[in-house]
């Protein structure tokens, strides 16, 4: 165990990071500063403080970095249309490099020599953390506190409570979720629990995010989403801050039952796992985006963002958010956004949003061209032989030569 | 303009199939074999029989190409989880290759030297068409009259009907659809008309295979799909044959208000064009093959599969299915399939399709590993450590070199 | 035939364009703009300014652009390792766009409303002219000759001089190469003749931009290549322009005989087509660009390139250039040579370049880390253990469950 | 540390691996079995039983693997044409597999439960044999002496040795190399020594398999490489196995010069490291492979293989061989090998080798459609236009809008 004088814990102020404080000042001796992040949890964070305080930190931080999540991390993640594994829209991934840069800058700011943090040894989110605190300042120590002590189950932990008298929220206890949760602006996420048969459906009092489609409105609701450089600016012409407009998202999909997700995923430590996710607002951006980039990206540009998608997608899962091959990637996909200028009109309705129509300054959607009434001589409709012809010409050589397809 | 003794068509027994009989015989002077084909398009193909022959055709093909059309063609490209642009599950474009590939068996069978469709010269179809007709036979002869003939609305199509004495079906002319519609198994899709402007939003009364998700049932309706080496064997134990299964599932998901899509889309000729579509069983087998495959298949299988995915699509789309790069691709695609085996129950409500349970005997799901609670050992969370700095290592060396993320 | 008064033509001041210009003048009547560039093809381009006078153009362009098209289209594909199909530099490829941009440019000048060139209907030449005279003008009209007249052989062509009194310089007649060829200033290339029966070995005497590895030195020779944002700049320590440092290495290049390449390419337009090409200072700049990625690029960056590199090389050899795909995966590329600077050490000899050492302020090489000696901690080999245990967790599982893969 | 039986050492006969022998019956009280194989390193394998038993070792496994190694390693691998990071051919990589799989056939026949390997905790190979050994028995266990022992330089082995008795040939070491090598039927890999400064050029009497281009001889060596299904089968018309014929073209190549390389590669433990290569058959093969490909491959097809290598090679690189992904993608590139067959005449001299005619019975090289002469009307040069047209319409819209690509 390397000499440790001062460490930086991301701090939630529930039981199991409080444990964690204590645990660290017990168990390397050091000083432990607090950070408390509001990204969008949908809980208060100022009560952190008094917690905190009342376990001897002397240098606590509580940020609101609620509008640096959506539009540093959230919104150009969705520039690329990113889905991991077809299905999943990356919610808690795509916090964890934000939370990764802060304790950082905090470690730079006080001094410290390592930051900490709750994840455990078996998710993805130790790996995020800590590649993202290596890749940032590479003689980072980290500790994991649930990778080092023995404290493995919720009894040990309530034993150690009592024995270092750190306060417990006794009504908080009672109302535990059966659930590992994790929220933040983007979703809420719930692993364990039943969830751990995949066999088994999702019980719908599980759920807190979103009303059941059944629960929804009968009638649609309709919004306009504007996009400035394939960013949404506006919704039904009012603009909003990012995390303001993704706040409005989320009450909008959320009350008509859109954004529930349930699926066997695979984690990058190695194993499968089931997560259910509720992502309103994302799930709306998803095809509101799609919608104006049907417009007005160019066809190849858009295939060629398709391709990359996936793996785009995989280096913000596994935790590589802060690398250069992220970087780069982002060069690419931003340099194609400053087209993606125009309007979206969505119909949200009992689970499922879709785009209904779409318009741009910058379209390409040519009527002249595409019509199927007369086009006034706009394309030559002689063009499409020669066309067909040599890009069957390899095909015909092979075929002559006998080559067989089927 | 080269000699042409015989032509096969592809003929609907419609009124511009049935101009183009009567064109040809008098452009060309040719003997017109017809072909007919049964492909779930939802109308009887019969009747097509005694059209033709009030036209002078001698050699009448009328094939059900029903089974042949889902188990050869929709299941393969499903198996890929394939998706042109993010939405479009190529209704259209994976029903061409088998009516090329008929059509080149009839002309081989009939001594015919060329084939003739009625794709538009502006459209994808003539271009799906056309290299698979040349890739299974390249000397063959392409007429495509809407290309070179100049009946080019409906006014001119009409007067010459009347001059040729073709008889034309007044009652059918009258409900004619304000759009352009292609059905089959898999899908029936809507272009033109009021959708040339995409911002205007399809009218409900344009949707004919499924309810609006407002229409469908307040309850929702849960099924469990069996899946063989990847592909849908059985609905809710009851073994069907593939075009008897996605006949069901059309019901189904149209009941349930499922499969709706409005998009705009990028021709291979080089168009952005508005299309409505409705895929209720391809949507409900989409979410229902990910789901099997997320517990079957491994990771970095998946992965792949996702990277090489949109380039499957693309192939498809354009009109490649006869050719050896979508053969190579397929190779891989089924390699991964065997061990694609098992059932996922699914809810269907209001226009949405859910993923809730799915198992099998090949899954890969460990719930010893994956779980929350104690496992056993199973998995070694100090591993982590290790797997997390080796993957951290060259990020930490070009940080320790001054290279900056941010 | 649409109505054109004045036409801007790529001309060579050679028979062929010469022919053209008068065949202009004629089918068309209208103006000829004559252009004529200096790319480094090693002949003069002062002499075609009398031809095209002698043959009544009153618009006479000749411009020397070697500079920008070693700066602005060379080391940019350079910047990306780019080759196509494994073998083939782009020589002839990269220098269209260049051609294309300036007709374009000069046809805004000169109110001209179409352009015209030389090149055949069968090849790749075409399609890069007219792509990127598409792209940057889209109203431009296209005169191409070859597949318009029927002056398909050398007879015709000089019995059409003859008619028309085009004076024809019978010395460089005599001399003609059997060989089609092209050359710039990054490559020479040869086409025809012998060449088309892919058996044949090319006649030594064709070569002319190098001496035959037999012919070369005894004694290697080594330079020093100095490299700033993915570009060289200097050779053994001489900073030198972009085209004088090409040039150079074009020198040092065949005095060794390096750069010699015979192969069987696929072109755009569908065929295949036995091409030799000398490429001297672009086959040392591939070899040294690689060396100094090797120490300056983090790893999967490296990768990322490496995987995109393919479809690169495509869009540019099939005629991309300018388009939005091109410049979306250009800014990718760019992006990641920020870094890429340094020194190589080459060592020339006989056919064959070897990069011998490399070294950057820049580099990622850790000679602590890479050591086989001691490294005093700098790496911890049991982290090793946790990365391969985690990184075998999907391959254990699945063999634990019966997986076979052998 | 588990409880171990009995261990499969991979045995060289060497200083490094006797010693592992002593410390594993020593400090594991296990029984050690032994594993040395032929995979045409050039050392005499058959000495290796006598130093077993002197160790007092009961089962001995000594096996020529040269005949499976090239036919089910070396050349799957060369179908793609596979290179890591633009330049190393994976000598080392591929033989790994193959031993990892005959320590876990070996293991599986003597009952033991683990098994070792001399690599070190920094390299690759390590990752290697134990991917493949976890992949194909789970439940094995791994002792990695290097990462577990403090025997980290040459003085402490030689002490250990003394202090256990393990005869030591005194000769051996005293022409002990400077440099870590590796030798199987594909290459010869040097690195460390004065290799660690990657600005220091490798010294002449490193090399070992081939002549410095500067002696071999003044005159070219011809040969005719034959191919069937992807694989060469014969030189200059003589039938070879497949491990015959890899080392008659290391000789042939060692010869000429042929095959040297000098690097610095991104290992997968995430250092630079720097290695010099000899691999002159395999450079041979490289060439060859290519060629013949190059008349016989589709486009497409070719275009795609090569957009997959770099993961494939990757994949092989890292030790992933024995994976379901590496099955996926090979099954897909042997798809595409059926019909690479024919012949390739290739040049050997100083160096460098030359591909310089090929021919097939399923060339898809078209004499008559290539050629610059009369082509008597196999290709329609009109065909051009249309097919421009329409790859251009996408740009022609999008500049018609106002988009700038300058």
């Amino acid at each position: 165990m390397s000499k440790i004088d001062k460490v930086v814990l991301a701090y939630s102020g529930g039981l199991d990071t409080s444990v964690i404080v204590r645990w660290l000042q017990d168990t390397y001796g050091c000083e432990v500063v607090t950070f408390t992040a509001d990204i969008g949890q949908g809980e208060e964070v100022e009560p952190a403080r008094a917690k905190a305080e009342a376990l001897g930190v002397k240098e606590i931080y509580i940020d609101d970095l609620r509008e640096e999540f959506v539009r540093d991390f959230v919104f150009p993640m969705f520039r690329a249309n990113t889905i991991y594994e077809g299905e999943y829209l990356l919610g808690t991934s795509i916090a964890r490099p934000l939370i990764a840069k802060r304790l950082i800058e905090i470690a730079n700011e006080t001094g410290a020599d390592a930051i900490s943090h709750g994840a455990t040894g078996k998710g993805n989110d130790q790996v995020r953390f800590e590649l993202g605190a290596y890749a940032l300042k590479p003689g980072i120590q980290v500790i994991a506190p649930w990778r080092e002590w023995d404290l493995n189950s919720r009894e040990k932990l309530m034993e150690y409570c009592e024995q270092h008298k750190i306060p417990v929220d006794f009504s908080n206890k009672k109302k535990k979720s059966p659930y590992s949760m994790d929220a933040n602006l983007l979703h809420i996420s719930y692993e364990g629990g039943v969830l751990e048969e995949p066999w088994a459906e999702a019980e719908e009092d599980m759920w807190r995010w979103s009303v059941s489609p059944e629960a929804a409105p009968d009638k649609p609701t309709y919004i306009t989403l504007q996009y400035e450089k394939g960013d949404p600016v506006a919704i039904d012409g009012e603009r909003l801050s990012p995390a303001t407009l993704l706040e409005k998202l989320n009450k909008l999909g959320g009350a008509n039952g859109i954004g529930r997700l349930d699926i066997v995923e695979n984690r990058y430590v190695g194993m499968k796992s089931r997560g259910c996710y509720e992502t309103p607002g994302g799930t709306i951006l998803m095809k509101a985006h799609r919608a104006i980039e049907s417009i007005t990206l160019d066809r190849e540009v858009a295939h060629l963002k398709d391709e990359l998608m996936p793996r785009y997608a995989k280096l913000i899962y596994n935790g590589y958010w802060w690398s250069p091959e992220r970087e780069m990637l982002q060069a690419a996909i931003d340099q194609s956004q400053s087209v993606v200028n125009g309007e979206v009109r969505l119909k949200l309705y009992k689970g499922s949003v879709s785009a209904v129509g779409r318009r741009s300054e910058d379209s390409l959607f040519d009527e002249k061209i595409a019509t199927f009434e007369d086009d006034a001589g706009a394309y030559n409709q002689k063009d499409a032989e020669g066309f067909i012809k040599l890009n069957a010409l390899r095909l015909r050589i092979a075929a002559g030569k006998g080559r067989d397809l089927i």
